[in-house]
Parts: structure tokens; C-alpha cells; sequence
């Protein structure tokens, strides 16, 4: 059976797959570099070829691969050596680069391995060699490289407790930061005195360099003693692995050295961009809307918090534009970005996205034309198959008609197995990208 | 000392008063309702005064005063009588309209003397009566007349039970409007047949007829049947009281009639004209905002959720204007209306108008030129004197330098006495209007 709004339904595919296409590693890495001779420009900044011996490529994450090809497609031969991480499946051929697979979003010890194949490729480059950093959304998990006398699992019970007494993330993240080699601008530390271009693929909202991956080629502007403040604040000294305890003790004491800072050398030969983002797949994903005749209206790539109340408000301002042509005139898209928190109640099947479109879809009751789909960039949605899901006007009566009940399934996190019910899961399979979410809604 | 940012501060202040002035009861009145000779006009509606022996004027609310008062200018010596209820402290002069004092939000024994007034006035109208019935947000608590063998008591011990039980405020007003006289299309059948005109002022997301005041003008959809299936729902039989579970079992056998519903007689010659909405005053103040020079984005009037979603939110959408210029170009202007809520964590004094502001302010870290208005348009946010709050970049600096942890207020939910040290608590006084709140975001 056709879904009744099937147009509408194929525009908002398409709206979104024109974002995902802003974001494919190649397409966002070919924005910013170009190969001219011996020229490597990036993002306005030229580095003369012949000044290097060696080019080297390293880093992690779930669009590493897609990225290393790009790179290799652009430099060839010109590379001397490299070694990236990727998330297990997600191998790709490559011709130079040595890729190797590790656990996401638990570390697993192929992780280690692999962050010591990294680091040790980062510390033996010199002042001939530049530097290729690859970075995108997973890396950090996929880079674990504990401190000295820090195991993994040390690290992991930290990271645990310091959830479990309610840090904010960047607590959580000022502490990890310190018990490892590469975050926190480890990594470049370890490639200094080589020349280093990090290109960021950004699943962080905001864009912030410090975040993403957990900053292993900038600098940290936190210390040793916020580390402690912060055990302190939560009274945790006691419940987390001693050797972290004592790791932050050795660093106050000046016994192993603080992350690298603002301003140290360390950061005087290195450029970060970032090659694509959420906004840049929104930007996209706009340019189609437009073509497509709707009046668009990309409200923010940072929208946060509880999903549902994120949903409802997507679902007024489509009211306010049946009712009063405001903000926009019919046919109107709303378009954004980020990345909301779920709410776990239920012992159900989903992701943020299947939960937005399953909460919008019962506030959409009693209106017609209206359309959501939502979806993440890297095509998984939560511990599920699906990257997102669609939903119209008539969602709530063909459920009602299968005898499902929207409310229930939403009050039990169970938004996939309502979609897949419904036939209504978006599937894409892996998009080898990862910018977070995107969020469309048309209203006619 | 001034304020960083006065004349944006100013801006802010005078387009949140011109949302105000668009919903001043007398203006809001005017738009709708006019005298040529012996024809009042109702929107669109024309009424030939000559066909009235006469004209009867009821009606509560936080905005009755200043309605009742605008109706007698319009009509003057035709009206016949009238009598109408205020919160206490909001008394009026009156020519020909009685005014009474009573409890709100709290019914008390004044708001049930009132309402029997207002009910007699009503069931003495005959076919030569024309009503006009006078509601806005409050109308609810202030006529309190329940039905027979139920006490003020019994329902406010209802309504406390289907509060606690995490009842719907949809399955709540369904109780509460089959066990009143007045509320779900009580009033208009004791008015009919009389013809009947009631201007709504509506403090009620989406303008919702049915929810105003609990729409005492307007059919019920609801039964005694659908009352005891809730009960039954949340198992509350045996705590509600027995006097409510009697006339619950009366109704469905018949023995105490039905709120009329839809189609009924009693609602052949009602004519409901919402007079002022949250969407009346947003429009103006976009207006004026426009006329201030600035880009304007009316977001939604129907904004509701948690107030620090909401809050980041709106600064997500600040930041993509000072990133990237979308949705908007600077000097922009970000309004909404709508009415969040408050999770209460803390024992502290505010409003979700203040919580919203202060919210913001802590998200708006970093950011520069941004101002943050938001304040209830009755002048009266949460139990404080203050309507709102205003914040700007200065904000976590200059609570810095009074030593004040923005933080640790929020977490208390203490905006008022965070603003209250800034003195950037946002006082209008009353009002004498109510459509929820606005939000005014300015970005420089």
C-alpha cells in the first residue's frame, strides 16, 4: 500500500540524503583541500610539498576510513605510511594506510593495540614529516591509550562512577583527559615537531574542537587540580580505581606532565578544520528544500535537550504555520540539527530519532499535510538498524487501525518496533559519515 | 550603574510592552466589537440591540475588570446588569457591572457566593436577553459551583488525587467539568435561551475553546462514562471522595443530567470570539521589533516543555545567527510565546519566566550582544512580584563579581533572588491582561 503522502515523503528523503551528501567524508574532505602540484592547500593555508620527507596519516573514528580514502585519493603515492582505527565492520580497501578494526562505544583492547600503532607512528615523525590527522565521531573510544600504571578497565569504572554521581560531560571529559596519552592534545604533543593538519569530521554540538573525539590535537585548558576539584566536588575520592587517584596526585605533585596547554609549542605547527558538520548538512539539505518549492526555515544545528519536548516544539511551530503562515508560508520545511537526550522509562527498542518522530507524531493529532522525518547522519539510531523514522498525519490512524497505541510504545522507549510495525523505519545502512542528527519537517 | 547593554535592554522592554499593549482588554475588545447605532457588531456577527429587552453582562477571569469596563464604553446605559469576579486586589470602578473578590488560584467561599450570582443572573436570561459572557485565564478557579452534594472541598480533594496520580490535564478538566454547573457549556445552557456572545481573552496553548476557563460557553465532547473510566484508569476509586464517586454513578444512570455537548440547543445562538491570544500579542511585537530594525523570527506561540530545553533552545538558535546568520541575519529578533513548565528540584522562589532567563543565561556563555526578555504577560510570574527577568552577556559576569553561582540558583530553582541581586528582575505590575507568556531574544 502507497503511504498516503508519498510525495511529501520522497521529499524529505531527499532533503535528507542532499544533506548526508554535504558531509560524505570525500565531498567535505575535497571542500577543504586541494592538490596543486606540489601544493597541498588547505582551507587557504599552503603547505609546500617538497618541504617533506614523509607523509603520514593517522586517526580513529566511524568515518575514518571513508576519509583515509579520500586523502589517499588526493595525495597517492605522495604517502609515506599510515594507520587509522576504525569501528568493527568497517573495514575498507586502502592502498597505503593500514586500517585496523576496534570496539564502539565500549573500548576493547584491539582499541589499545591500535592507539599504540597510532601513537607510536605520531612520536617517530619529525620535522620533515607532516602530519595527517583524521578525526571524526567515535574516535575517542576508538584511540584508548591509558597513562602509565592506568588500566583500561581503571579508566572505564572512572568514567562509571563519574556518571553515576551526576558530572556534567566536561567533567567527565577533564578527567579523561588526564589519564590519557592521546586526548586532550596528547596526540599532538606526541607529533611535535612535525607539521600537523587535523581534519574533523564534528559530531559535537557546537563544533567545539575541545570536544570532538576529546581534543587530541588541541589544547587542554584544564589541569591536575581541576581533576581533583572535581573528585572532591562529587566526594568520589574513595570510590574510583585508586591508580586514578593516584595518577592525579603524581600530576599536582609535578611527577608526570600536565596535558599540553594554550600557547605550548606543541600547537605552533598545527591547523584544525573542521571539513564538515551538522550545519553543513543542514545548509545542503536546505539548498534541496528550496529547489524542491518549499519555504525553508533552518531553525539551529545545536538544538539539545529532551527529546520529546524538542519534538513538541517542532510540532508548534508547524501549528503557528497552518494557522497563521508564521514563521513561514505553506509549503513550509523546518529544518534542524544537533543532538537530543532520551529519557530512558521503558525497557523498549530505539533511538533518539525514532523517539522525536514517534513523540511528534502524537502531538501532530488533529492536523493534516504535515510530514517529520528524523534521522542520524551515520544511519544508526540507538542499538538499532534503523537511522531514524518518518511519520504524517495519518501515522496515528493507521496505528489505531494495526491496533497499536502510540502512548504506550512512547512511554516504553519502544519507538523502533512502532515504526517497523508501521513500515515506516528509515533505513539508509551506513552512511560512513557522522554529523548527529537531522531533523525535517514539511508542512503543506 | 547602567546596564552594558541599556538600549538593547530598552528594545526588549518596548517590544514586550507592545505584545502587551495588542492584548490590553479594551484594545482587544475594540478589534472585535463595534457600536453603529443600534447594530454591535462581533466579529462579523451583526446584533440588532432593538430585538433586546436586555443586555446582561457576566464573566471571570484575571482580565474581567478591565473587559467589563471596556464592554460599558462600548455600550454604556444599555446594559441591564451585570456581574462579574476578580481576584482579590483587582477591583475596578464599575458604572452598571457588579464586581466581586475571590480566591485564585485557590476557589474559596467568596468564588462560590460569586459564582451562584453569576449562575442566577444567567438562568434569569430569557429569549430578550442578550449575555455577553467576559472569560480569561483564572475564570476557572474563580467561579466554583459544584454541582449538587459535592462541596468546594470534596472537588479540590478530586483534583488533588488526579494530580498525584499523574493524571492528564485533559482527564482532570473531564472530572472537574461533570462536577461544576458552570464549567463545559454549564453556563451557556443556564443562559440559554437566551442569545449569548462571549469574548475570550485565552491564556490556553492553541487557543483551545474547550480549555479556556474549562469552557464554560462551549459543549462538552466528554461523558460521565469517560469520568469513571479514568477513575477506573488510575484506580482512584476509593480515594477520591464518595460524594464525587456518587454523582459519577448518578450520571451514567441517568439520575443527574449530562454536560451538554456538541449540537445541544443549548449552543444555537453562542457565538465565541477569542478577543486577545499569546499569537495577538507576538504579532505586535514583532512589529515593533521590526520597526526597531531589527530581523525578526516569530518562532511559535505554542511553545511548552521544560523551561531549560526550551531556554537552550532558543540559544542554540542565537548562536547559529552569530555563527553562520541563519535563520536569521543580525540584528535579530527571536519571539515566542506559549507557556513552559518548571521541574521543582529546589526549595527556591521564582518563575518559569525567571527560570528561563536565568537558563539562558548560563547557556549564553561565551556568547556576546545577546539579550534575553521573558516575562507573563499578567505580570505575575510564579508566586512573585516580578513579571520576568531580563539577562544579557554581562549577566554570569556581573553575578560572578557578586560572588552569586548562577548554578547553584538554577538548581534551586531561585531565579527571582538570582535576578533580584543582579536588579534585573523584570516588574510590570498588574496587567490586567493574561495570555501566557513571551520571549523576546535579541542578537547583536
Amino acid at each position: 500500500m502507497m503511504h498516503p503522502s508519498s510525495e511529501r515523503r520522497q521529499n524529505a528523503i531527499d532533503i535528507f540524503q542532499s544533506g548526508l551528501q554535504a558531509v560524505a567524508p570525500g565531498a567535505a574532505i575535497l571542500r577543504f583541500c586541494q592538490l596543486n602540484g606540489d601544493i597541498f592547500s588547505v582551507d587557504g593555508t599552503d603547505y609546500d610539498l617538497r618541504r617533506f620527507e614523509n607523509i603520514v596519516v593517522l586517526g580513529a573514528g566511524k568515518a575514518a576510513a571513508a576519509m583515509a580514502r579520500a586523502v589517499e585519493d588526493l595525495l597517492g603515492g605522495r604517502i609515506s605510511a599510515g594507520v587509522i582505527t576504525v569501528k568493527y565492520g568497517h573495514l575498507e580497501e586502502l592502498k597505503i594506510i593500514k586500517i585496523q578494526e576496534a570496539g564502539h562505544p565500549v573500548p576493547d583492547q584491539n582499541g589499545f593495540i591500535g592507539a599504540q600503532a597510532i601513537y607510536q607512528l605520531a612520536s617517530s615523525a619529525d620535522e620533515k614529516t607532516l602530519v595527517i590527522c583524521l578525526i571524526s565521531g567515535g574516535g575517542s573510544a576508538l584511540m584508548p591509550l591509558p597513562v602509565d600504571g592506568v588500566t583500561l578497565e581503571d579508566k572505564q569504572e572512572t568514567t562509571k562512577v563519574l556518571l553515576a554521581c551526576g558530572a556534567t560531560i566536561h567533567e567527565i571529559n577533564t578527567i579523561r583527559k588526564h589519564l590519557s596519552f592521546i586526548k586532550g592534545g596528547g596526540l599532538a604533543k606526541a607529533v611535535y615537531p612535525a607539521t600537523l593538519i587535523t581534519l574533523i569530521l564534528s559530531d559535537v554540538v557546537g563544533d567545539d574542537l575541545d570536544s570532538i573525539a576529546s581534543g587530541p590535537c588541541v589544547p587542554d585548558s584544564r589541569t591536575f587540580a581541576d581533576c581533583r576539584l572535581i573528585l572532591r566536588k562529587y566526594a568520589i575520592e574513595t570510590e574510583i580505581p585508586s591508580s586514578v587517584v593516584r595518577h592525579i596526585d603524581s600530576g599536582i605533585a609535578g611527577k608526570v606532565p600536565e596535558t599540553p596547554g594554550t600557547g605550548q609549542v606543541f600547537f605552533e605547527k598545527t591547523q584544525n578544520v573542521v571539513v564538515g558538520s551538522n550545519f553543513n548538512a543542514l545548509l545542503r539539505a536546505k539548498e534541496k528544500a528550496d529547489l524542491l518549492g518549499y519555504n525553508t526555515l533552518l531553525i539551529s544545528s545545536m538544538l539539545e535537550g529532551e527529546t520529546r519536548d524538542v519534538a513538541a516544539n517542532h510540532i508548534a511551530i508547524a501549528r503557528e504555520i497552518q494557522l497563521h503562515g508564521l514563521p513561514l508560508q505553506r509549503p513550509a520545511c523546518l529544518l534542524s540539527g544537533g543532538e537530543t537526550t532520551v529519557r530512558i522509562r521503558g525497557t523498549g527498542k530505539g533511538g533518539r530519532n525514532q523517539e522525536f518522530v514517534l513523540a511528534a507524531a502524537i502531538k501532530m493529532s488533529g492536523m493534516n499535510d504535515v510530514l517529520i522525518l528524523s534521522a542520524g547522519t551515520d544511519g544508526n539510531d540507538g542499538p538499532t538498524d534503523a537511522a531514524g523514522a518518518i511519520a504524517d498525519h495519518s501515522t496515528l490512524e493507521r496505528a489505531v487501525a494495526l491496533g497499536l497505541d502510540p502512548s504506550r510504545y512512547l512511554d516504553n522507549n519502544d519507538s523502533y518496533n512502532f515504526f517497523d510495525k508501521l513500515g515506516d523505519l528509515y533505513k539508509t545502512g551506513p552512511t560512513n559519515t557522522n554529523v548527529m542528527d537531522l531533523r525535517i519537517v514539511l508542512v503543506g
